[in-house]
């Protein structure tokens, strides 16, 4: 168990904790790795503030004068920088609360990931921590980088020429920075602040998250997660990040299911851990990828701040070869090449050689027949701002940086190279639609390449396969920012406990219905018959055919001991099935049954499941299906941390495989979406109404039949 | 249409085609920019051979005397880069051919890309080639480079320092070359021969292929197609490839299904072109990929020649967040990552401090508690190589090269380096297993760790997200290479003619049954009556129910017209259902119908479609999938372009999504797969037997249930 400390850290503190302008490096040496780094990271980063080394044991480190214990400062520094080892963190402590220093980074390991003692230790120092009025990042933590203010409280060496942006980086990982730091820089993606989060004692990802969606110079936020905790204030942070349009990227790690829930139900089963999260960070808007190329490249273009209106993409490209590839790209990442307008048609056909194919991805080296020279016939920038006119799009996408030279050319190339980019440059000025830039692969752009994109406002998409990655999270998390239900608006909705709750285990199907009935579920009539006279005067009032089974709080699995009779056409059989059904649960409960429910049997239709289980992390979940082969060979399902709205549901109904199943093919009936996602609703809002006691809840079938629906059956478990 | 020129080029005469001694570049002139790079690419390859400058306008080009045509040359050149325009081409044909010149590239665009003109030059140019035995790569080509022999007729500026290796290039997209030649120096990517292929009007891809195959410096064919041609061929090569230990990794364009082929039938629907490639591709064990990234990087990791005996991966890093995301990256690429064996954890606990987790992925960091200095407590390699001694295990990725410096350091920390580097070196000499070393991310490395690297034959995968998909197709590879079914072994069971064939259009489902009879396909029993007294008569036989359907060749749906009567229980029934079922015919064929028959009715069973489509590539296709709507929502089929083995049909069931339901998934029958195997292997080579005059031929449904397996119904459809 990892040491819990909920309390939470304020932004407006951490804009203080993150933007020192005094530093005490405490356990400072010219030796030691950490601390030599962090006083060398200073000037790197451009810091300009006052640093302290702090040694009992020297009188002078850095070239800077000594003061053995914090306690010596003539005033407190912001932020104490401790590379001291891990016995000597009390001490320091003690220093830094004497000394009025209130925020520290804490280096050393051995704590909370380090077993029992370690754990017992972590405490004791956030017991201290708080104290103290101290506000501890770490342990186990390299510290973290402010680029924005030109800040460092980091003890790897970072490398040169970090460039200043708009992307925030929250790593769980300390030993994944250095690399995030150099591709950054090989690509030229602008960082804001990079946090190192160490152990979490106190302060937390979502605290960072926080402090990040408040942060002006912050425009995107790309995580690495290993653990989400507290999950419903993640997803709180992420709408409010979704409503103020910062975009969040997550590479959550652990996406293979290692090990799927005890299946309390069916919903259990397909409602794995990491099936959960996927649901709940695509409900919150937060872009999740796969790799730390995909993270810093999404994140890189996220920042550029275009505004993509959809997935409509124009192509102009100097190869073919790439044309073809970037369609094959587009359509695995939903994006859209529709043909030009006619007018566009026109106007490229009027402006391009005869023989040129006009077709949108747009091949310009097709129609490049002036080769001796070397140089495009036709400027691409004027081709693009063609097609940048035809409203038929959302963007245009720019591959024409193929001729930049990598290194320096001759003083003739040079300046050719700088006219063109201007010409690049001036023309996305004028362009009505964003004109996104890309190269081939994820090659690094030469100094002189780079150097003129960036004179030329120009960041380039770093290749096909992780660009048009990046567009697709692009133009995804655009369309969720317009038409995002903000989860705020449904919590408003969250229902009345029922009044039977408290109940432990499972309950009885009779139970459950009333659950149901409550929430105002459709359910099939049903009558409780205690006799076999009264299941067969229930029968003769429904009308033949009739289900008999039996119904008692032990039985969850009521097939399993032959507590159901399918389809019974007259008195006789209900009366035989009443006997045969009733003995069958004698047998099987030892409390003994509550009766035996006589339902109608329902034609052939379409069988939904609906259930609702509890995620550690996010809390209720609903999961939507088909029943049968679909729930349990295909795990078709489509999963969503509650609350969420009916119109969610039904396109969570839309979103599943078996989707031509529910509008009627082969001929069999279709179902009423709108009917279905409101029962399932309804559902939702029964499990919710037993607050905590709820374990799980399954509806299975829920049989829908063109525009009927109604639960023919219900599973409830509470608990805690 | 593309101008067909199937006469192959033989793999000896393009030995001497990739490999002049001696160079003519004809229209050589200082100023034009393909004969002018042509030139200078030669001292950058290494070249030492002769280069004679041709142009009838110049006496001087390149420092170099320049002779009017190539009839002036002393003895004739190994081959002409011919820079000439379009217009000229002609005339230097001819001085080519009077010269004894035997081989020319030529780059001129303007054949048959561009139009009708264009085909017809581009034929009269291979006319003119041929009748002077003259080779030509072109046109429309920008040439090719032999890294091998030091020799390239290129006319883009190639970049400096490409490795010399065992990758063999092969391009339909000239424009693509430089990005493949900067990427392959950026990850020390070796190569062999990188050429393009333009026009292909006499050089193929295919002919290219099978020198390939054949060059002894050529480890791995790595190739960018945008169009197969000649797939027999193609795949035969690959075959022959896979025999003889040589990879070929393809990206193919063109992925996305633009344009389904006509649906003759259910499978005519589903076996699009893209996904017959995509069958072709993997059963020929071709490597299929989807960047230009991952073409180089995993025929660069295939060119090591690791002897990958499986996927199971040990994974020893120096970071715990690599951990998590190679952890997800595995299991992505069918990866498995076992547990460490008893003897490998007990030897790793005893070396490792005592709190180390000792776990596969293996976090060497979460171990290195003497983070006081900066280096690791537990030196990687001692690490590596227990694990490379266990015997659970077939390789060993290796993550420990994230301290290497990217720019030359001070003396000490460059000897420590270089230390560790011969440390790791030495380790993977003495390793039972293969030990692959891999980056964090596809950064490149700086100078100084590329020469550490290149010095103790360390190939780097370049980061996680590629290299992890490089090596899910290393070990697939190697699968398909240990357990190919050399397609040429099929080849030989090819069936004798159907005598009945040269019909053209539908058959009936009577002609159809004998068809299939001959190739000794189970079929369920049928009698085709002509009265209804023969229809009760059979009926009789078979005994009840049985089932009533209209014969006529010119009815290929006879449900849609009523001319099938299901599940029939008596000889009312029969007799009744053969009027209706006749008279349902005759109105809907012109031609009259040859009767009506009669089959028992089968009871439930696992249904089963299989077709044979001709692709117009590859021909003869087989699908298999289950009918209904598993073919028809979920396109869950799988193909093979025939002939195939019983167990590769054996294995293509198999692989279906709906695998649970052939197994007998919800209590339903289950098949006896051998069977149903056997049966289909048998409609396959019924498909065969019908030659070229095959359209289509599907058995929808064939009937399964536990070990019986019966064709139920057949379409056949022949014609040119």
């Amino acid at each position: 168990m990892q040491v819990a400390a909920w309390r939470c850290v304020a932004p407006t503190h951490l804009d203080r904790f993150f933007a020192p302008r005094s530093l005490a490096i405490v356990g400072a040496s010219d030796e030691a790795y950490w601390s030599r780094n962090a006083y060398a990271n200073l000037p790197a980063i451009g810091f300009s503030g006052r640093v302290v080394p702090v040694n009992p044991k020297r009188a002078r480190v850095f070239g800077l004068d000594c003061i053995p214990t914090l306690r010596q400062l003539d005033s407190p520094v912001d932020l104490a920088y401790i590379a001291a080892p891990p016995g000597a963190i009390s001490a320091v402590l003690e220093d830094a609360g004497a000394a009025g220093v209130r925020n520290a980074v804490i280096i050393a390991a051995g704590f909370s990931e380090s077993g029992d003692a370690g754990r017992q230790l972590q405490r004791s120092l956030v017991d201290q921590a708080r104290r103290h009025g101290i506000t501890v990042l770490g342990p186990n933590c390299p510290g973290f980088l402010n680029v924005t203010d030109s800040v460092a409280a980091y003890g790897q060496q970072i490398p040169l020429g970090i460039p200043r942006g708009g992307v925030g980086v929250v790593l769980q990982s300390g030993a994944l920075t250095t690399v995030m730091l150099k591709f950054s820089i090989a690509h030229a993606i602008g960082l804001s602040k990079v946090i190192c989060l160490g152990n979490e004692a106190m302060i937390q990802a979502a605290d960072v998250l926080e402090y990040l969606i408040a942060d002006p110079a912050t425009r995107v936020i790309a995580m690495f997660l290993e653990q989400i905790r507290e999950g419903g204030r993640f997803l709180a942070l992420a709408d409010r990040a979704l409503l103020c349009g910062k975009a969040i990227v997550v590479l959550k790690a652990g996406r293979t299911p290692a090990g799927q829930k005890a299946a309390l139900a069916h919903t259990g089963a397909v409602a794995g851990d990491e099936a959960v999260v996927d649901a709940a960070l695509r409900q919150a808007g937060i872009v999740r990828v796969r790799s730390l190329e995909e993270l810093l490249i999404t994140a890189g273009l996220l920042a550029q701040g275009y505004s993509l209106g959809g997935g409509r993409m124009a192509v102009v490209s100097a190869s073919g070869g790439a044309c073809d590839i970037i369609a094959d790209r587009a359509s695995d990442e939903g994006l859209a090449l529709p043909a030009f307008s006619v007018e566009t048609r026109a106007e490229l056909q009027a402006y391009l050689p005869k023989f040129a194919t006009v077709q949108n991805p747009l091949d310009t080296a097709a129609i490049d027949t002036v080769r001796e020279t070397g140089t495009a016939a036709v400027p691409m920038d004027v081709v693009a701002e063609m097609v940048s006119r035809d409203p038929g799009f959302d963007f245009v996408l720019y591959m024409g940086f193929n001729v930049v030279p990598q290194i320096e050319p001759e003083p003739g190339e040079r300046d050719r190279n700088i006219a063109r980019m201007e010409l690049v440059r001036d023309m996305r000025c004028r362009a009505p639609l964003p004109v996104v830039p890309i190269g081939l692969t994820c090659l690094e752009a030469g100094p002189f390449a780079k150097r003129i994109y960036a004179d030329n406002g120009i960041w380039m998409l770093p290749g096909i396969e992780f660009g048009l990655t990046a567009l697709g999270h692009a133009v995804h998390w655009n369309a969720a920012r317009q038409d995002a239900e903000p989860r705020a608006r449904a919590v408003h909705s969250r229902p009345k406990p029922f009044a039977g709750a408290g109940k432990q285990g499972t309950w009885s199907e009779a139970e459950g219905r009333r659950l149901l009935e409550s929430a105002g579920v459709p359910l099939v009539p049903a009558t409780l018959a205690t006799s076999a006279k009264e299941a067969v005067a229930a029968a003769e009032r429904f009308g033949y055919p009739v289900v008999l089974k039996v119904c008692a709080a032990e039985i969850a699995h009521k097939s399993d001991i032959g507590g159901v009779k399918l389809n019974l056409g007259s008195a006789a059989e209900v009366g035989e099935a009443y006997a045969a059904v009733r003995a069958a649960g004698l047998k099987a409960a030892r409390n003994g049954i509550e009766g035996v429910l006589v339902v109608p049997m329902r034609p052939p239709g379409v069988e939904l499941l609906a259930g609702v289980t509890v995620d550690s992390t996010f809390g209720p979940t609903l999961a939507v299906g088909l029943g049968g082969i679909w729930v349990e060979t295909l795990r078709d399902v489509s999963l969503a941390v509650l609350p969420v709205s009916p119109p969610i549901i039904e396109r969570m109904l839309e979103s599943l495989r078996a989707k031509p199943i529910l509008e009627g093919a082969r001929g069999g009936p279709r179902i009423d979406l709108a009917r279905a996602a409101d029962a399932i609703w309804r559902c939702s809002q029964a499990a919710l109404s037993l607050g905590d006691d709820l374990q799980a809840l399954e509806v299975n079938p829920l049989w829908c039949r063109n525009d009927r629906v109604e639960a023919l059956d219900a599973l409830v478990i509470t608990g805690r």
